[in-house]
């Protein structure tokens, strides 16, 4: 799968001349990535003593350091641990027009959990699945990703380790564990093999680099980032206008039909809502404290129909927990900086921490939603996201997050009845503008929508809860009973 | 000093009737403040039991809480540790038109270091000076700041102890340490005292208000964050229009003649430097590696005229230094979200953490030279940015951080040489624009702002290294010297 490249030897004359075009070249492509439509990473990877750390420090000689920033990725901080494992690959992503250089990238962290059984090889592969799909996702999204693995035979690697141990300056790098590594090299090269086949994609494919001769080997990897800069740019170096939809059509009529079966006419008088109410208040922050005790955090979804009551069933919602603990985080325009990396990146930004609450008032799910029916994403990109969206909620889960996602359901007659009503009263105006208006004449494709997320991102770990909210004291009741079922289920009560 | 508020009892059917006018004004409020140029953050301290929490989570419950985020500070994270104290504090402020409340605020903290000795009491003050600017700096930025010390009697304070001992459901909620602090109470209530006259600013003052009676207690925040708002949003809701200075006249002559007498006419072969260079080099990485190892940090500054050299300056630098290590941060515009904060948050962004290294490609120095000159900011927003400047450096530097500035000068006729020669270059056409020619006809006014920049902002902990830099050569080693030498010495060798 992997070509391997630059086995020869290099003169030193000749790098010697071949170096200044190539610093050159690199810092033209710095320039040119300033203004492309996407970033670049590269990961540089390989065998124990193939010089990972060289090659990275003669890029940054290279390059302009001012434009590339590099990563090395060593044990988690407590607020990573607190995370789920690819946060804190999340938040060290270069914005568009910007590199990153990844010294041992995260395949390095990976190849440390050295499984040793088939139950930690199944761990392995599962976060080697968890690589794929995050370089999958970036790659899609048009950043070039050059990931190159620096390749020692054993017998390389145990001269380099000898030349570090004799050299005064560099004996201090050689650990008692690299000679174990050394021993190890057979079963340790089999594990790389395999966590590369398994990350081997076609946007994101692994280069294998004969590390043996220092001077091919820096020259290949530069070579390989300009060669595939090129490529890149004339690939994704133009933003492609993006055309409104024509016509929307159900990917999953099932979705659909769900959402129009749902009964609207529920009845719930104020005094039976009052009693019920504090009941139930009174059990979610019992609940919420319980997880928060257990270290678990929740993470609660809202979305709905313009004036369906999402603001008033997360304040009902916020009245039963502290709010040291909790943050509500309305998802509107997108900052330029948000703007300017992948759409999932405002969200991983407010996961919570351990036993914290966050609260998305709209979220990820725009992606399908407005993005698909206003044309702000491509059709290749608003059908991928489905995956996106299950996997990035199979990633909370999985660390042990749980996910309560609610659409709250209107009729057509009730939000125009609420749309007066908001026009109407002094204090309610500000909710209400020309927008709403639109996307209520839009209201059939926004249902079609809003079925195939319904149907396409309802998973066991992490449900749709449909709420009738015709009856705003209904919808919030159910709103609390639901979220307190979940929880305590998921905390095995 | 702060006026006590709201001492009588209020009867629970008053209580009731005031309590829907203050939703409808704390919403109306919000609404409000999300068009106004400043954020707004409330301060819920207090004397124990008193119930910050309950008052935070009752206010929370008033207000719209898509609109405000709330936050305690307990225990540092590790990645705030290895920060300076107010890194936490600054990455929890709000954007301008956002609300922040801080249930304990940082004071609680700080009263948690519990001096005991004249020793510990030195350094209580000196962590109370840091809140006393940190409030100061934000209110003059225009933040609205509401600070609540919730007084409670020792007397009143054994009631609610017991009473909240007594309920099953908040049993829990009382220690054996809030015993321990009932009977230590006039120790801490003159602390307290003590933090609150070192904190009570003109911008930022302290309002006492009596927790005996629930009700009066809760209507009284509210009413206070009301009465507040409406006075600030009179004086600071509209942003005045800045004029560009007309003339530049310097405030201290002194550092404009230090920069004048700059001798220029340095002179150094290429083969000296190449000869020199390798061994400063060699000495900068083993010292950059000695501070790691110390878990000490480094900050370098580089400012100088436009075409001095700094971008190559840096990478002769970083060339010494693993890439792992370092970052390079280039200060261009800011993006919307560090416009929406403090002048200063962008920079406190990137402190390092422990034993790694920024380098700011200009800096913080911007206020004072082209914000000042070109009329970004108010004429006593520059003039009180030197103090602002030298206290967020003194933090730095009081963490163990090393601080190096470098500005590199050049003659006026050395620049035009190198504009024209980047001009008729290719590869370099793109390093200069339209701007850089702007600038340089502001040559006189640019030197008097550095001069005062250099006069006001020399430190002993963070001098300013003015280096002549005709002489690209000269300069780069006059870096790599004085950085070694300054390192050196900060770590006592």
């Amino acid at each position: 799968m992997a070509k391997s490249q630059g086995e020869r030897r290099l003169p030193k004359r000749i790098y010697e001349t071949r170096v200044p075009a190539l610093r050159e070249a690199l810092i033209q492509l710095q320039v040119r990535l300033q203004s492309a439509p996407f970033s670049v990473l590269l990961v540089v990877a390989g065998d124990d003593a193939a010089g990972k750390g060289e090659v990275v420090n003669i890029l940054n000689g290279w390059l302009d350091p001012r434009g590339v920033e590099t990563f090395a990725f060593h044990d988690l901080t407590d607020e990573e641990r607190e995370r789920p494992l690819m946060w804190r690959y999340w938040r060290s992503l270069p914005p568009r027009g910007r590199m990153a250089i990844y010294a041992g990238g995260w395949h390095t962290e990976a190849l440390a959990e050295e499984p040793r059984n088939r139950r930690e090889l199944a761990r392995f592969d599962e976060t080697l699945r968890h690589l794929e799909h995050f370089e999958g996702l970036l790659s899609a999204d048009g950043a070039l990703i050059v990931k190159v693995w620096l390749r020692l035979s054993q017998e390389e690697q145990g001269a380099r380790l000898r030349d570090l141990e004799d050299d005064p300056d560099t004996a201090w790098r050689v650990s008692a564990d690299d000679w174990k590594h050394h021993r190890d090299y057979d079963r340790r090269a089999r594990l790389a093999e395999r966590m590369r086949q398994a990350t081997h994609l076609p946007g994101a494919p692994w280069h294998v680099i004969d590390a043996a001769d220092i001077r091919s080997r820096n020259v290949a990897v530069a070579d390989l980032l300009l060669s595939r800069f090129q490529a890149h740019l004339r690939s994704h170096g133009r933003q492609t206008a993006i055309a409104r939809p024509r016509r929307v059509v159900p990917l999953r009529p099932s979705g659909l039909r769900r959402l129009q079966a749902l009964p609207l006419d529920q009845h719930l008088s104020e005094t039976a809502y009052e009693a019920k109410r504090d009941k139930w208040l009174g059990r979610l922050n019992r609940a919420v404290r319980d997880a928060g005790q257990q270290g678990r955090s929740i993470v609660w979804v809202f979305e709905g129909w313009d004036a369906a009551g999402k603001g008033g069933a997360i304040r009902r919602l916020t009245s039963a927990i502290d709010a040291r603990d909790y943050r509500v985080i309305p998802i509107a325009k997108p900052t330029d900086e948000e703007k300017s990396h992948h759409y999932l990146w405002r969200f991983w930004r407010h996961v919570p921490r351990a036993g914290r609450v966050t609260i998305y008032d709209r979220s990820w799910y725009g992606r399908v939603l407005v993005e698909r029916l206003e044309g702000f994403c491509r059709e290749d990109e608003w059908r991928r996201a489905y995956g996106e969206l299950n996997d990035f909620e199979a990633q909370l889960t999985g660390h042990g997050i749980i996910v309560l996602k609610f659409w709250l359901h209107l009729s057509k007659e009730e939000q125009l009845r609420r749309f007066r009503h908001r026009e109407e009263t002094t204090y309610k105006r500000h909710k209400i503008n020309a927008e709403d208006w639109r996307n209520r004449r839009q209201w059939d494709a926004y249902e079609i929508a809003v079925g195939d997320m319904l149907a396409l991102t309802h998973r066991p770990d992490a449900p749709w809860h449909l709420v009738p909210a015709d009856n705003k004291r209904f919808a919030r009741l159910e709103i609390l009973k639901v979220s307190c079922e979940r929880i305590a289920e998921a905390l095995g009560d």
